[in-house]
């Protein structure tokens, strides 16, 4: 099949969202997207851009996408943080993961940085395998933490 | 113990860069840190800040620091993440991580992000009880993936 890579452009978030949503699915959160379009587009293409997206066109369709944004380490100073890799579901297994990861590594190495990292569920064998593959170290003696909506109201309340 | 919480000045990074290698060493990498303290004052105070600051203060001693700075979720929009929370190791069990948690907490809460998010070694039980008591999800179905800068390098030669 034939597609395309490229950097993201406003008018791909709707379809961008319609793979977030996909995502989400997949990692059994169907209800936990509440980003909008609308929030893509000012966070993705305002003054302060909160981050970078690639995505690969299929005709007029959005088949895939991958989003990043640096982040601090205090080992490594700037890292390269890749918060979602989606290839819709119809299009796994024809290389256009390694396309969207080839970019992704090629905009951290041209940012010159020395790390780039991403979370990964540890029952989705074909991403680790896939991520490992390429390199990469799955860290699985390291556990991702979250204090969320409520928490953050809780804590609050209790301090 | 007399001490007091206040946001990180220039001037504190060298002890800070102290406690960044204390904690490097509890985690079994003693040296995997690369950044150096001009590093920190250029990435922390210039005129584009990568992370913020707090510290914990006794007498002239810096024993204990939380960073921060904002990533992206393509789930909830702008959220906080904790990089750091260290606390010199005389001074645990005095409550100071209890005091830092709650600076970053308010931090997050006047942001108005709806999720503060860490990482976390998964045999650190204290830390792992202390996290879970404030209201924290430890999601241990979730790992940390690294592509680190010997791997880039890799992956570009072989694009």
């Amino acid at each position: 099949m034939n597609y395309s890579i490229r950097e993201a452009k406003k008018e791909d978030m709707k379809q961008v969202l319609h793979l977030i949503h996909e995502l989400a699915l997949f990692e059994k959160e169907p209800n936990a997207v509440e980003v909008t379009v609308n929030d893509l587009i000012s966070d993705g293409f305002g003054t302060h851009k909160l981050f970078h997206c690639f995505v690969a066109e299929s005709g007029n369709e959005i088949v895939g996408t991958a989003l990043v944004y640096t982040r601090y380490s205090t080992w490594k100073g700037v890292v390269l943080h890749l918060e979602d890799l989606i290839v819709t579901k119809k299009m796994r297994g024809t290389g256009l993961g390694t396309l969207l990861l080839n970019e992704v590594v090629k905009y951290g190495y041209e940012l010159g940085v020395k790390r780039i990292c991403w979370e990964v569920l540890d029952w989705n064998d074909p991403a680790i395998n896939f991520y490992e593959s390429k390199g990469a170290d799955v860290k699985r003696d390291w556990d991702v933490v979250h204090l969320d909506e409520n928490g953050i109201q809780n804590f609050i309340k209790n301090i």
